[in-house]
């Protein structure tokens, strides 16, 4: 049996599921890998705060040096933010210890530093929970898709927002409705930017797409686009027509060290798409590797049980697989996102009274140039399917019908290809 | 660079793929893992039949010592079933080959004592590709659900039945009339009887459930029930009740090294399940471990390039992945799959012209006692789910409400609590 001390930085939801989680799961990790990982120290903010774990108060510091200097092996990292995490995990591995982190804005950020650093260290960094919590979608890249081109991701990433959306879809209220309850609840941040906006999700693909791109990935220049101005009428009338509204990320290379594209944004997906089926706070992420086709992974993608199950899972790791190597190729050409193109779902709010006839809508898009696939109307909206979008078809489309429009969305479509009517599912030999 | 000589035995799908995946990913296994596979000997059962593979007449033998003499550190196994295969992975494993396979037939019945032989001869023995074609659920398993006690397992294991019972559904046709257009195809087999009849799915299910529960797992007494007997007015029915009828296999375990239920047959599941929308000819595995909640897999089960894929991974990890111990505990205490105590969905076809209402069935069969959580009946059929079955009902129902019944079914429900209404999704914090 080896014995193998911890540090815990962090003793929120991740860090005392973490430490709960070893607990129960002492006698199988033991069984399984002959190690037994003792936490030694844990750093937090506030020394006096209640903890809702017991009997650790002899193990809770203020002062990083006093984990370091606790005859710890292995630093779990579950502060969040960039600093001081950064710098904390920055000295972890100069001194020698291996890091698990949950961090995906650390990861997002200085993933490509912090790794480098590891390996002139010949330690390991580890960061399974900071994307889709408790899948293992890092590992399953890193591990099973060695011999596959990984050249699409799209996922799922954010489970609050993915929370409020099928509310949203299901019962027909409004985002700001959902959102209250939410953070009344404790599902949602007081502060929801992180979640609604984007960020969240923004952080995550940026970690996916440099492991399976094998680019570096500039996080700033991720296209981002939240769901505030998402309504239940737009949500209706889309799944009408076929579809599913998600909080999609979706990264995309084109060749071998090709351009990328990434972005973050309310995207359709046909309701038959393996992610339009994946409601409430799951999270999902598909893959699409050269040999293998596509591979779809779901779970929980927060919480503290899922969390910290995958940061157990990797310090069981540290000891047992090779650490991924990675070779970067400096960073790639980004591609706008949702270039012209593809499919495009149009929702329009009017002001008239009277909404017009889908049939007619089309009429009158259809003698303008534009191909409309399928339309719909309801509520004093209307939403119709463009079968290929370019930017310039927006003044077209605002002008032309003579509508009194109270606002437009436009919504890249994923999972379908429109010119071919086939249904995705049913292709392929069994 | 390393360069590993590699044994082929077969050459059809599966064969035939590897050979191609290996050419066509040279390369990125090359760059990801300094490794060349070089496939040096290919063994047959007709040495004259043409290949669509060009190029390869000179490795081709029918004489198994060929291929042990020709250098090669790798066995990949793809004739299926059990003789000769068996005894030429023995041999293998003996002449201390590592051994990659793509037969979960072989390795239901016989892989405990193979991976014995593998142990002793301190070789592997690698075989993701026997269950769920491209989807890495043993390798999942095995590395990522270390720390976790995996107590359920259910999963939609066979392609061809699942894209049987997709078309079924979707179009109202029936059993046969799908079938024999899928063998025309070629999308199932001239004897269909492994799919339909659920051995392909038993078999898998016996691989999966050996290292989840590390347990023995008898294969032959597996309850295994087919597809043939269901009709498109079943799936209606089922679907307007708000659930999809699946050719499901099962295996649950009570307790550390306790009792285990498996079982392979339809089963219905809430439309809102995470196996409930893979459809066509996608496998799934859903998967609860004790930590991490569920996690669910979907990919392409079969087919060449998604197996081969599998293969040429497990390839990879062999020099790479520490090869998981198997501390089985003995052949466990079986429980019958499906006991009394869960719901029940009932399908009743009537010779009578006349369908009872659905209200008054309920009040019927509330009358003597049952409890009928909803009921819904169309084309001279009724269906009914009962919120806690028992076999002795069965009497009951086909007696008591006076029908002239010509056929009766009765389902298990899974991934639903019926005595709590709660929408499962939807729960827990984000
Ligand atoms: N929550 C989830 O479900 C989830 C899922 C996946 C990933 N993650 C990631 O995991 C990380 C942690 O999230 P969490 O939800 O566990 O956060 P949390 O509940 O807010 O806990 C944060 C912990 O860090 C400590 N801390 C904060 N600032 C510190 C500082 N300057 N020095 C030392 N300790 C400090 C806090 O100490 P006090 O206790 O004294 O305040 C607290 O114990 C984040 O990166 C998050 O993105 C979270
Ligand atoms: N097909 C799939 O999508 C799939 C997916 C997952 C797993 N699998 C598994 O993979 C295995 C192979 O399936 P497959 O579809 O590739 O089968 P297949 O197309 O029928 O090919 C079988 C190959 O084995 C050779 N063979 C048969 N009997 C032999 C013998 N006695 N000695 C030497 N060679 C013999 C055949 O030789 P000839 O070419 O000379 O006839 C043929 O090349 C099976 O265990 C199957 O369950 C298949």
């Amino acid at each position: 049996m080896k014995r193998i001390g911890v540090g815990l930085l962090g003793f929120g939801t991740v860090g005392g599921g973490v430490y709960n989680a070893l607990q129960s799961q002492e006698d199988v990790i033991l069984k399984r890998t002959e190690t037994l990982f003792e936490v030694r120290s844990i750093l937090v903010k506030e020394k006096e705060k209640e903890r809702a774990v017991k009997g650790v108060q002899s193990l809770i510091t203020t002062d990083f040096d006093r984990v370091l200097e606790a005859g710890v092996e292995v630093i779990v990292e579950a502060i969040g933010g960039t600093e001081p995490a950064r710098m904390y995990v920055e000295r972890a591995l100069e001194a020698g210890c291996h890091v698990v982190t949950a961090n995906k804005e650390l990861m997002a950020k200085h993933g490509v530093q912090l790794e480098r650093l590891a390996r002139d260290r010949k330690v390991q960094i580890l960061y399974e929970a900071s994307v889709g919590g408790g899948i293992p979608v890092l590992g399953t890249m890193g591990h099973f898709l060695k011999a596959n081109r990984v050249h699409r991701i799209s996922g799922i990433l954010n489970g609050t927002t993915n929370y409020i959306l099928t509310r949203m879809s299901r019962e027909g209220v409004s985002f700001a409705e959902v959102l209250a309850e939410a953070q009344q609840k404790g599902y949602a941040e007081a502060d929801p930017a992180a979640d609604v906006d984007g960020f969240d999700a923004v952080y995550k693909l940026a970690v996916l797409c440099r492991l399976a791109f094998e680019t570096e990935v500039p996080v700033g220049q991720i296209l981002r686009e939240g769901i505030r101005d998402i309504t239940p009428e737009e949500l209706e009338l889309a799944r009408k027509l076929g579809y599913a509204v998600k909080l999609l990320a979706t990264g995309e290379q084109y060749g071998e060290k090709g351009p990328v594209s990434l972005g973050v944004g309310p995207t359709l997906l046909p309701l038959s798409h393996p992610l339009a089926g994946v409601d409430g706070v799951y999270n999902a992420i598909h893959l699409e590797g050269d040999v293998v086709g596509d591979v779809t992974l779901v779970g929980r993608g927060a919480g503290e049980k899922p969390t910290a199950s995958a940061v157990v899972e990797d310090l069981c790791n540290l000891y047992r697989l090779p650490s991924p190597r990675l070779p970067l190729s400096g960073e790639p050409l980004l591609l706008p996102a949702g270039e012209a193109g593809g499919s495009r779902f149009i929702f329009m709010k009017l002001r008239d009274r009277e909404v017009p006839e889908p049939e007619q809508l089309c009429r009158s898009l259809e003698g303008i140039g534009l191909e409309v696939v399928d339309a719909v109307s309801a509520h004093g909206g209307v939403a119709f399917i463009l079968r290929r979008w370019d930017p310039s078809h927006t003044s077209i489309v605002v002008t032309e019908p003579g509508l009194e429009l109270s606002r437009i969305t436009s919504r890249p479509i994923q999972g379908v290809n429109l010119s071919q009517e086939r249904q995705p599912e049913m292709e392929g030999v069994v």
